[in-house]
């Protein structure tokens, strides 16, 4: 097996695209990004920014270009488009492995109104067909890993394995050995990502594709070891009701003695994982490709937490006060998670626990750029 | 509840679409079909043929019209275009129930090369979800019936219930009382099926819509006592080897003393049910909607029959020779089937046996018009 592999990361001009892209070049590899840069345009849309000054996708590259060996390639296509450009770039490149995160991966924004359901429908499915549809075209042997989400699964179930379950049922006599854990998606993001997972299933089944499908916790942190090279390389940070992510946009808050707004109960519990866990993760799939018997499905989490848990503790290092909103979204108000997530820690990821780096989150990052927030977007615009 | 209701039927120039929208204004009820007329232009592209002549669709309306009390009106729009256009007709024609039959329904279509994959996925994926969409910004109740597949349960794995089964898993201690029946489809166009599911599943969960899916057997036959009523009404009838489903395909085969080809071992069994009892089924789903706590699935099949048993008996009554070739599909050689299907039954459809007017079938419509039949277009293209 070579060491340095042609890598294709979708999506890589995001939150979690972009340190990847970096992560994966200083490994080695050869990174070609193609992204639509379709996540700026809707902080143009929406009067949204990202807590950080990221600069321009060509800047940012160009940055890196000059500082290290292995040189970032930009493509910008899109993906959504039955226009098969995307064929015509594995056939000419020919890729061993294509990253996939080119979604849209707000579920308050999925849920907002008929545009945006219909744009993260029609985005998201069109762009994983259409990956598919093209990898079996080009009759390539490349590993597809796919960026899912754990909230395909629903909450509130007992342990959640690593995809697939054993079934019985003594009525229908069901011989199937094992299926993919029932879904349950609570937004019409989360949906898109249920239905990626039957594309998955059929595509390998018929076209025997190399599928790994990693089911991520949310994202938190901001920097990694890579975006920290240069200030021009510094990755996005959303902190606004529709794209900041609960512990994100707490930091943000706290950075403004703005008071952590928990939604309902708080008794919701989340599984988490640091910024520079997950590009880690994503390498440790690159260098440990599947079988193509049947799609690989790797819960990426490290932690859970109740959102109740997470305040206090910002607000005890932070002493911004808690306030509870009404809970915008259709959710249980209480539930239990425990998450096997054993492929990862086993293929050597080291967890970086949410206690030990928080601090460092909120004195460096969240007040470093504290007046570039906009205090008006902060609560949550989208109910369901 | 009033008796005759506003009901848009969307595909209804197809071959279930047409006798259903026929059979359901000669009951009284208020039909709108809306239909891009894509399957006839499919025709043309590919140079197949239905062996029925089939008018046009103005034509074989206004001869309905002409005949009847209660008139039927046509719309052409693509309902796979993100333009809206459906909302507004549901906003100005306030439909109690919407039939959607309006996807791309053959399986060797669908495996023909990357194009009809994609023409596919994207047509029944957008035009399934562009119809969830509009009818939850309508803020309307309506009922939702539409027409899925046997295929979505794949085959062979006991008996299939309708839609549901009860689950428990001792390691991972799944508590859902019930889960939606594993899906394991066969082909694109049969994973298209699985994608409407999860796409009813959320929008029941999170919206509250009123849905049903009907998962239909193998349709045979061609007329109903409606359509004929007059020759310029005469329904669609496929015998090429993409679009002709198997016994339809052989009773044309048998007209033109063509031997009958059967697929492999042809020890496959699969559901069946005849076009008339195709359109009783779903007046019998408009006359007694579901509630809305969950999907209602329902399976609407009368009869299993292997392969070879079809063509045993075709051959039998017909003097027509088999001939066995290669299995240009990717299915098991062999499989048992047994499917639940007392939902109809206890709400009154009569099934009509297979064995009672297979002749009639050869000898009316088949020989009828056997001149039409282009033996080029018998045998299937599309391997996979």
């Amino acid at each position: 097996m070579k060491t340095s592999k042609k890598i294709f990361i979708l999506g890589g001009d995001g939150f979690c695209g972009w340190p990847t892209s970096l992560h994966l070049s200083k490994h080695s590899h050869e990174v070609t990004i193609i992204d639509n840069l379709s996540r700026r345009k809707i902080d143009k849309q929406f009067k949204t920014n990202s807590l950080t000054p990221i600069k321009s996708i060509n800047q940012r590259i160009k940055v890196w270009n000059n500082l290290n060996k292995h040189k970032i390639n930009f493509i910008n296509i899109d993906l959504s488009k039955n226009d098969f450009k995307f064929l015509e770039l594995i056939k000419k490149y020919k890729p061993d492995i294509i990253i996939h995160f080119a979604e849209q991966r707000s579920a308050p924004f999925s849920m907002k109104n008929k545009n945006t359901r219909a744009y993260t429908v029609n985005n998201n499915i069109s762009v994983t067909h259409n990956i598919l549809n093209a990898i079996v075209e080009s009759k390539l042997d490349i590993h597809l890993i796919h960026l899912g989400t754990m909230g395909v699964y629903g909450y509130g179930n007992g342990l959640i394995p690593e995809g697939y379950i054993n079934i019985s049922d003594i009525k229908y006599g069901f011989k199937k050995k094992e299926i993919i854990y029932p879904t349950d998606p609570g937004s019409i993001y989360h949906m898109t990502k249920s239905l990626d997972q039957v594309l998955f299933y059929y595509y390998n089944k018929n076209y025997r594709l190399k599928i790994t499908d990693l089911h991520q916790g949310i994202v938190w942190g901001t920097e990694t070891k890579e975006t920290k090279q240069h200030p021009s390389l510094i990755n996005r940070f959303d902190y606004d009701g529709d794209y900041g992510t609960v512990l994100n946009r707490f930091i943000a808050q706290s950075a403004i003695n703005y008071p952590l707004t928990v939604y309902g109960s708080g008794n919701q519990t989340r599984a988490f994982i640091n910024i520079q866990n997950t590009v880690e993760s994503i390498r440790l799939a690159v260098n440990n490709p599947p079988k193509n018997n049947k799609v690989r499905i790797i819960n990426q989490i490290t932690e859970t937490f109740s959102i109740k848990f997470l305040a206090n503790e910002i607000s005890k290092i932070s002493g911004v006060k808690i306030k509870i909103i009404k809970n915008p979204r259709k959710e249980k108000p209480k539930n239990t998670l425990k998450v096997e997530n054993k492929t990862l820690l086993n293929k050597g990821l080291s967890p970086i626990k949410f206690s030990t780096i928080l601090s460092e989150e909120i004195n460096s990052i969240a007040k470093k750029y504290k007046s570039r927030i906009k205090k008006d977007i902060i609560l949550p615009t989208s109910k369901w």
